[in-house]
């Protein structure tokens, strides 16, 4: 029986333009030639740590169990901060120690999980030959996930440590009658979304009563009444709250950009007001 | 022996700065472990379902037989739209019935042939475990290809179904001395694609003695003189009329952008013109 | 015991936005099944073959060795330019002979070593059926990689050739004091590389006792003492001179990009002034 080949997904800020993540599929395929490689995105705006703590986080989930998630958004390359492994009960990632798994941390925390073993790698064996200073997706991060898609563990690949940077994340203010988030992120629909997930919604339901489709959202000098349940359920050009792919609260515009026509952007207040 | 990977290609309107390409091919990964996923774009312009019509036919005779299309250009996603799969002798198709197939099925029933097989997708069984109201690219198209990927054969995925909804495409208007076509496509290179074909070029030589290169061609306020054969047959900067790789009529520009430079766009009209 | 899948890597200046490159992905998948096909970049402005040259020397040697690299930058595509494949120690390149093979060909001999076989692609038994004026990347490029990865000989491919179409590539000036050279390529962080390599400041020193740390750099009205070690040296915002992960002096301004902030485009000279 023969067993299905590992995948290692790639996050980073390289774009496409140049030659540096064909560079580290290369790298990969020279050490492992059956692994799958996966791109998740190489525009992750550069050096915008943030940006790829939240995709990574919205992606991983759907892929298969033991998969390797190498992350390389690295404004600090060359300089002392360290390179990590996390492996979780569903993956590993591979990727710079800067706060890059803050979201993914905090949700499986929140879940009451442990979030699972880090080492810092340190192990050169892993690394190729030559090491740059300004390339460690390359000379670094590429070969340690290719040895582990071969089966390498976390201890032959460094110290274990007990934590990691966090980024500061936005926080929630939740009081009797309203509830205060942000903008976290629009995508290329010109999406926005928010801080405020669905199951926090739902949960302020049972304990509160509070329900979504008798509040007010007010963003970006607009007033929304309660949720959509599709785009199409708004007229074309009209914004409209849904609850999104990742399970988040998003504004959005049936047919439009959200972003464009309502200028929303990243940190951008999102108020829900109850009235009952 | 060894049976070859099945192949699913993919194409969409998300880009690539989001998860959500990473995210369907970690779902399909996670049911069918050796399928090769193609990417053919992810850049159709938002909502564009006319684009993705045109895109999908220019390149799934290229695939080998039995290859499966994803196509998720899906403005009506968590609307009564229906979600299909299209089996014809070549290959299959798994998208939104939004006539996103119609040059395909056009181009098959004018060679007289059947259109083939469709199901509407029904069976929950291969759909993710839950289901948004948003990305159904993810939820429903993505394991339903991977699952026919596996062998799940049209009748367990839904009932089938007589017809598909077909978009408005431009026709031609042939007189004893005139054609007149438009626009469908500018590519990344400014060539300017019509819907003039090789195909009727050469019938309407034969039934009416129609020679090309004794026609002018009139678009955007120039006047061409007869085809050529390659780029490189016109100087720098001049443009020249000549069959794509599409097998359609092209305005293009050595060296440079006939988009640009003519300021042509999708829709503008073509005229041909005989002289004899 | 398996052989590891061969790989294809492809340069393009395409774009993703048309389906060129998944259509020469299905021709390549049609041939051999079980090919790995990894983009490099499709990227490469369109008909820069200077760049695509400047792209693919600095990729290669990061893929194992036997993989064949499919380059199509061909703005003489259709005229009489010709199609070739080049093997050398390390790897096989099928592209046109337009110059596209320059940099890596130079450095090969450079090094003293023989840049290896060359054949004029010529059997028509290994292009697709019909050949397009427009699209050699589809029925020719293609099929011929893909047929190589099956183990074809370039001798079954077509007859030797001697030598190769080379473009004018910048020069270094070299005086006592002084070393010129200038900006080949900028890369999508805004970094701008020089052709002055590391290895050729290594021999500077050697020879004639130059020490890198010890001169001034001077490129688009600013000047630069030595050299950095990391990006996270230099001040956010501010300027630095750094060996890149090519092997290159690179200017580059931390957290920022040199191209905009500095101005910097390919072909601005880069002065390296000695005081000792």
């Amino acid at each position: 029986m023969s067993i299905p080949p590992r995948i290692i997904t790639l996050t980073t800020d390289f774009g496409t333009s140049d030659a540096y993540v064909g560079v580290m599929k290369g790298v990969i395929l020279g050490i492992n030639p059956s692994v799958q490689v996966v791109d998740i995105t190489h525009a992750v705006p550069p050096q915008d740590v943030h940006e790829a703590a939240f995709l990574i986080n919205s992606a991983y989930h759907y892929f298969p169990k033991g998969t390797i998630h190498l992350i390389v958004v690295d404004p600090g390359v060359g300089s002392d901060r360290q390179a990590i492994v996390c492996q979780t009960d569903r993956a590993f990632f591979v990727c710079p120690d800067n706060g890059i798994l803050t979201y993914l941390l905090e949700e499986i925390e929140n879940s009451g999980q442990h979030p699972g073993n880090i080492v810092k790698i340190e192990n050169r064996a892993y690394y190729l030959p030559e090491v740059s200073q300004t390339f460690h997706g390359r000379d670094i991060f590429a070969p340690v996930a290719a040895y582990l898609s071969l089966g390498v563990t976390l201890a032959e690949i460094g110290p274990f440590v007990p934590n990691l940077v966090r980024l500061p994340i936005p926080t929630l203010e939740i009081s009797d009658d309203k509830l205060i988030g942000e903008i976290i992120k629009t995508d290329s629909f010109g999406n926005a979304i928010t801080n405020i997930s669905e199951s926090l919604l739902s949960r302020l339901k049972i304990v509160s009563g509070w329900n979504i489709s008798n509040c007010e959202i007010r963003v970006g000098g607009i007033r929304l009444k309660g949720l959509n349940r599709a785009y199409a359920e708004s007229a074309i050009g009209k914004p409209l709250a849904i609850i999104g792919s990742s399970g988040l609260l998003e504004i959005a515009v049936n047919g439009g950009s959200a972003e464009t026509i309502l200028r929303l952007k990243r940190g951008d207040t999102v108020v829900i007001q109850r009235f009952n």
